[in-house]
């Protein structure tokens, strides 16, 4: 799927621009299925943002055009390869836009959802053609984030998996595979792990909201961008590596996990957590928060990237 | 403490090494005091690799000297205004070199363990002056991560704990304070929150280990260098921030905590760890990737740090 491609985004929330933007820049003819005309709106203005990203980023096609907008699956100009669903995330609302979906695309065009909390067994449930239904799901915003995670349900036919990989690599993603439905996939869980002992630390009074931030961005980030969780405890192994750290701090891991906590977030921890977010965010308004936040992570993963591949 | 001190390590293992070129190379006059002569080919090994790296971070002194080494804390040729501490983590041995210390050096020098595992309250029980004791704990290396944890012990004096949280500062670190004594201080604890979520994914064959390294390095890393796990989570909530997240998604993040796994290092776990790692390695030393990991780290802090403070 290297080609020039015909590809749908069912949903013109900022999930489905973002997928709309990043696949129309890459050469391929897309269009956004939404009701609301606003989505026009919306969708300019992500295709503004997002441009610049990807040029940066090596994945912008010169002369490729902006997706369009059409109201419904019945007024697509094309017979669609791929299929991205990006609709919110309430499954009565996705289960009768995909019957509508079938109704209108071949029988064989692959269908991935952005989905973050449904899963993919429930959602091919009640579908025609439930095989070419796989998970796709993006890091927010997708034209920037690289990771892309899929997964099989379980009436996914053997081939959709591998095609959507090769499209989602052609366009430069890395693409994780979730061998088995699980809630919050991997990237979710990961976050939801590290965040539930950020709200014990925050909630216990062992350190303030700010600081626990700043262990995280000034410590800990930057080395997870470089190597992963378990890379980190293979090179505390020394020459020997992860089995020689198993053997001598296996069970001082144990023993840290047993003490690490499982908080609730009830009123006095909602409480510690917002007083907190406020002293970290010194006035800044989320947006001006997300627009750094945006503005600097192009430049860590544009840095990554030249650091992974300097012919790049 | 911003003027020229007088600076002590105890100990030349890879951590001693580390904060002595870090002290001198600020212009501090640094040394370090261990028994074994092996120790001055791995100081000035050290100071090679780390003066370049506090040249480019903005942190070397021209002309600074490199650290000396002496034998035992009788043979210090000052009295220092701190020791750092960064022997092995045995309390029986770090009990002994403390009673010798103490011997040697004024009443009032701040002595800063850099221990990861034992306490403060432990390690100050039966020193003659307990109130001058903290930790302060680095993230290796020392030259080249930002954060250092402080904390109390329970017989630490009310100046202690600012005065080396100043001198720290002075030196460009990020200070962490830990206002409660608890296993792993902050950076360790959120670094096992995270692995043991790793390993239970890699151990219930939800993804590989190679896909959940790269679910953190090519996602969630970057991120996390630039946005902390509560400041995503504000921003997930709009305009209005945590407490409209908290509102509407509080319950399903507490019902992805009860989901997440609790592992054990049993003998299937470390196997599948194992085989993993060699997949993520594909034939790279430990020593190769810890090279790499360095490289491509100081350019990764070197660009955040250029990016929150634009005029450095």
């Amino acid at each position: 799927m290297t080609a020039t491609r015909h590809i749908a985004v069912l949903g013109g929330g900022t999930i489905g621009c973002g997928w709309a933007v990043m696949f129309a820049a890459a050469g391929h003819r897309t269009v956004v299925i939404d009701p609301d005309p606003a989505v026009a709106g919306r969708l300019a203005e992500t295709w503004a943002v997002a441009v610049p990203v990807l040029d940066r980023l090596g994945r912008h096609t010169a002369g490729a055009a902006a997706p369009t907008l059409v109201a419904t699956c019945a007024d697509l100009p094309f017979a669609p390869d791929l299929v991205q669903e990006a609709l919110p995330e309430r499954m009565a609302l996705k289960r009768v836009a995909l019957a509508d979906l079938e109704a209108a695309i071949p029988a064989d065009t692959i269908i991935a959802t952005s989905s973050s909390g449904l899963s993919v067994s429930d959602l091919q449930r009640e579908m025609v053609h439930p095989e070419r239904m796989v998970l796709g799901h993006p890091c927010n915003p997708p034209y920037l984030m690289p990771t892309v995670e899929i997964c099989a349900g379980d009436r996914t036919g053997p081939d959709a998996l591998g095609k959507v990989a090769a499209f989602y690599d052609s366009l430069g993603k890395v693409v994780l595979t979730v061998r088995r439905e699980a809630p919050g996939h991997l990237v979710n869980r990961l976050q939801a792990a590290l965040w539930r002992e950020a709200v014990h630390i925050a909630s216990e009074g062992i350190a303030s909201v700010q600081d626990v931030e700043r262990a995280v961005t000034d410590g800990l980030g930057a080395r997870w961008a470089v190597v992963g969780p378990t890379t980190i405890f293979h090179l505390a192994g020394g020459p020997a590596g992860l089995p020689k750290f198993l053997d001598d701090l296996g069970d001082d891991v144990e023993r840290w996990w047993a003490s690490l906590g499982t908080p609730s977030l009830d009123d006095r921890t909602r409480a510690i957590l917002i007083e907190g977010m406020a002293e970290v965010a010194a006035g800044r308004s989320p947006a001006d928060i997300g627009a750094e936040r945006d503005r600097v992570m192009l430049d860590l993963l544009d840095c990554l990237r030249t650091n992974k591949d300097p012919n790049s």
